[in-house]
């Protein structure tokens, strides 16, 4: 069933809570594909009712990234969600999320802030302000839903240990859950931005699935200095790719490694063809 | 009962919640007083179990501020808040509620920060970062309570209003309920921080409550310019008396008032003899 109405989404979710059900979130910017299928399946098998949120969410897109363009394919991620068994699709409009005709600053609104340390690298020093956005709209629809459990994808590794962060440092009472990268037969990890990319962009693409899984393979066979599994990278790249980091990270808490261990995640994000990727391996 | 741990509180509103029980919160750091005392009695006639929470709530003092001075009588506060039929008091240590060991700031530790606008006048002006701890720590103790009601005095004008807008903003599934301002038959607000003052200091801390009584009546005799309003308030001021602030303000959205209406919360910060004191009246 879809819903566009927060006091819809609470309504069913009192029912819930009273007839002592477990309910699980699965929070999304729709354009579902497998891996969102995946995390929807896992949510299914984990609890008794399963809410599915579709919202590009316009506080974690900058100023000159693709928020007007993003993928909006509501009727088939409707299809999708309830094939796979969820409850509930949950797609409100800006103005629902925020307050009608609220404007979105931090001057108008009450905003999460994860801790500088976490932001300030990876993904989150270029986007500037996105992972506010993030934990922001992740904590509204964790308020919402009043979830038991939520369903994040380990693609977006960053986020997801950011989330967790937020989780323990606010209290917050729902047990997260992270599902593994889903990829295509070719390697190439799920992502909805993969619709921008035209066929040779799609195999420009798996350089960054090839990148990891060669660091990976070095990291087996010994090779643990970073400087040395970088350089492994750069046979993979060719003038299709502009690399905008390869760091190795404590898959926990994000702090730089100085040698790869098996605690290391190794994440990558590339512009290919100007759209702009992201994938990650851990070690062990 | 006093507890000292989050988990011996969860274990407790887990139960109360299976039972079907309504849970208020009333957050204090301690020191209480018959304004404690005026909430944590609304919180019994609303609702079946009432925590009341002590906590010195380190991120909300300035580094020049009082945190280290500020009185801690945790033997008494117990007694009179079971007194007042409170059924669970939690005084969590800063390692208890921030982790322990853990550095307290916004490099580590994820913030929940008010809108700019809110905080950026008034009390806000002068204490920096005041009201993101304060927003913080009120979201963990909602968290941790799972409370169905919260409890704010309103002489704390600008939190109450601050905290309103958190729970709107962020979709927090609590009601708060605003109590009114304690006074001792001198007039003057109660607060925590007027253990501070000799007995001169609380004849000269008078003066707020006459400003803004006589304020209030000439607002009532039909002046209604706000130039004019502050003017009568220098009569009560002498060499004992720093005024921070004398604000008129929409009493919903802090906007600046243009004209005294019967929406204006006149807000009031001086300090008495170096003890910083506020008070506020709503001129309706």
């Amino acid at each position: 069933m879809l819903t566009h109405k927060i006091n819809e989404v609470k309504e069913h979710v009192k029912k819930w809570k009273q007839e002592g059900l477990k309910i699980g979130i699965v929070p999304t910017m729709g354009a579902l594909h497998a891996g969102h299928g995946s995390l929807i399946k896992k949510a299914v098998e984990t609890c008794d009712r399963v809410i599915v949120s579709v919202f590009v969410n316009p506080i974690q897109f900058g100023p000159s990234e693709d928020f007007d363009k993003y993928p909006r394919t509501l009727e088939a991620d409707v299809k999708l969600a309830e094939g796979l068994g969820a409850d509930l699709i949950f797609a409100p409009s800006a103005d629902e999320m925020y307050g009608e005709g609220q404007r979105l600053s931090n001057d108008t609104l009450t905003y999460v802030v994860p801790p500088f340390f976490y932001v300030n690298k990876l993904c989150g020093k270029s986007r500037v302000g996105h992972f506010d956005g993030v934990c922001t709209v992740v904590l509204k629809l964790f308020n919402i839903t009043q979830a038991d459990y939520g369903f994040f994808g380990q693609k977006d590794a960053q986020q997801l240990i950011i989330i967790r962060k937020m989780v323990n440092d606010l209290n917050i009472p729902i047990e997260l859950i992270g599902c593994p990268i889903v990829r295509d037969d070719s390697g190439l990890a799920l992502s909805s931005r993969n619709k921008y990319l035209d066929e040779k962009g799609k195999e420009d693409a798996l350089a960054l699935n090839k990148i990891l899984n060669n660091i990976k393979a070095c990291y087996n066979k010994g090779v643990n200095d970073i400087s040395a599994l970088k350089e492994t990278a750069f046979q993979f790249l060719n003038e299709a790719h502009d690399l905008e980091y390869l760091e190795f990270v404590d898959k926990d808490n994000l702090e730089d490694k100085t040698t790869a261990d098996d605690n290391t995640l190794v994440l990558i994000a590339c512009r290919v063809n100007d759209v702009r990727l992201i994938d990650n391996i851990t070690l062990k």
